[in-house]
């Protein structure tokens, strides 16, 4: 399989856990979904993401940063600020998001 | 919607991000994750888990922990032991593992 989970980096590291709960396609998501997957890979010490949905509307997104400031970086930018206003006034149901500092990590490929 | 989020607890609190690649449907795949589902909720200080696929493969599993003990206890599970070399052995290409003390969570639901 050519897909691969992001790996585990060395700690310290931070990843941030977001899960949410939303109608299915509503107006202008994808749209700024994507645009989001590309501005975040701007941010200095942004590692990666990653997310999957259920087919019942349960999504999760992980993004992985290099420290706390690369975190406040990203949640300073104004375009990502209109987006989660947009999330709240139009998009989600409900979401946690969950700001956490990597202590231990591991990995496993097969050979 | 009638399905939530986990919700975002008083930190600090730990969280284990399981990220994963595997074929579809391995064989005793899905008995053993339903298993383990069941187990890790009789783990003292386990508080929540959940789960997510895309269609290309990637899942993600965040399981929620009031303290580095309760991970230390699910982790010494002998039949969680056991499944996991089988992970190993049978059903994963690759996993990453990521394990995170909270320092900050918030969470949103629509009225």
């Amino acid at each position: 399989m050519n897909i691969k989970p992001v790996a585990a980096f060395e700690p310290p590291y931070y990843t941030v856990v977001f899960t949410s709960v939303r109608a299915d396609a509503p107006e202008g998501y994808d749209e700024t979904a994507q645009r989001m997957d590309e501005l975040v890979q701007e941010v200095p010490g942004f590692l990666g993401q990653e997310s999957a949905r259920t087919p019942g509307g349960l999504g999760i997104t992980i993004g992985y940063f290099r420290d706390a400031e690369s975190i406040a970086a990203w949640k300073r930018n104004m375009e990502h600020r209109t987006a989660q206003g947009r999330g709240r006034a139009e998009w989600y149901d409900s979401y946690s998001v969950h700001v956490a500092k990597v202590e231990r990590s591991y990995g496993f490929v097969r050979d």
